[in-house]
């Protein structure tokens, strides 16, 4: 078959999704498409099994840079979980993420980054596994190193939502971006025993989030990787 | 005066950029001002001396987070460097930072965020001083983290610009979004002595930015709080 013959048929596939269960910046996309309705294909990597399943040939082929998650569609390969997630806004705009005023969005993208570039970043499996491996950091100074970037980005959440009139999701009566973020940054928090009664609001919004079926057939427990 | 007539008056003030010379957050806004051609009032705020001024209750006014890049625009405070850029493409539109076509704005965001979600923020200075003060690192831990993430960003980076035909900027024959968040992680790249031969794309791509004006100006030796 030609290669254009195969890129107009890859543009009538089903969504593909690479994914890992536990990894929240893939929750944060499961979420994305739920909340939208997207019909999507799951296609698990493993990051911890056969020495990380993200490095091996049949993926490095769909992303050289061996980063889940990656996101298919219409016969292009997406990367970076907010650009797949803005993508999908822009691509399919029926439930719409961001809301349409632009300071309105500027604040809604403001909160997402709370999460995606001051929490995140820190707090996943190829930092910890550098603090362990290079730095010798025990389990008492692994835990508090994550939960310390968890606290400090959770504080900033909260004073951050303080600048709007309360609603039941982060903006608006509706859940978006800023929750998709910061539902799978609480389980994660509640993984590592966080307290989370110093942050009202945030699990006021975790309630609200986790009574929608977008949020709980994201969760890493209902993916077909999930592993106990 | 009321509120509100406070409000109205400062919707037709200058745009306002709480600012730190070295922040390499704050240069990438500086530079998306610039592109744009957008007349802005540096507020500087220095991130060491007196304590941090960003922890002092003038600046704490602005941004309760205590975080810089802030934007004051039209009354609203912006915050978060990402959010404040896709704040100025949409209410600025002349000089875009991110193409018309919904495929290649998710291929420059995905460029963008390498730097946003997976260099900066493990080499900011509230992490490296954790890495010092909590986890005792001595100078030479401290250089090898710093690089090593930076490394491994670059990486990424110069694979993901492959997947398009080359061109004199990251995308296109104009700089845009993926250029203002390289260029200032080159910049810390360099004051911490990488060598940048393994990275030619991106020296070349350096380059063609460093003879803008809009680059140019932004640069921290340029700013009027620069410190040597």
């Amino acid at each position: 078959m030609l290669e254009r013959d195969q890129k107009l048929l890859d543009r009538d596939q089903k969504i593909k999704l690479y994914t890992y269960w536990r990894s929240s910046t893939c929750y944060r996309v499961r979420i994305a498409l739920n909340l939208k309705g997207l019909d999507f294909q799951s296609k698990p990597v493993h990051l911890i099994k056969n020495g990380g399943e993200n490095w091996h040939k049949e993926f490095l082929a769909v992303n050289p840079q061996g980063l889940i998650p990656a996101l298919v569609d219409k016969g292009t390969v997406i990367t970076q979980s907010m650009a797949i997630i803005e993508y999908l806004d822009e691509c399919y705009p029926d439930y719409p993420l961001l809301p349409k005023d632009i300071q309105a969005r500027a604040y809604v993208r403001s909160l997402a980054q709370i999460i995606a570039c001051e929490i995140h970043p820190l707090d996943n499996l190829r930092v910890i596994a550098y603090l362990q491996k290079k730095i010798a950091v025990d389990e008492g100074e692994k835990s508090d190193w994550y939960l310390h970037w968890i606290r400090e980005g959770f504080k900033a959440f909260e004073i951050q939502l303080k600048h709007h009139s309360p609603s039941p999701f982060c903006f608006s009566e509706q859940a978006g971006l800023a929750d998709l973020f910061l539902i799978p940054q609480i389980y994660n928090a509640r993984r590592f025993q966080l307290d989370m009664s110093d942050f009202p609001r945030l699990s006021e919004i975790e309630r609200n989030c986790l009574a929608l079926d977008a949020f709980m057939q994201a969760m890493p427990e209902n993916q077909p990787d999930v592993e106990y």
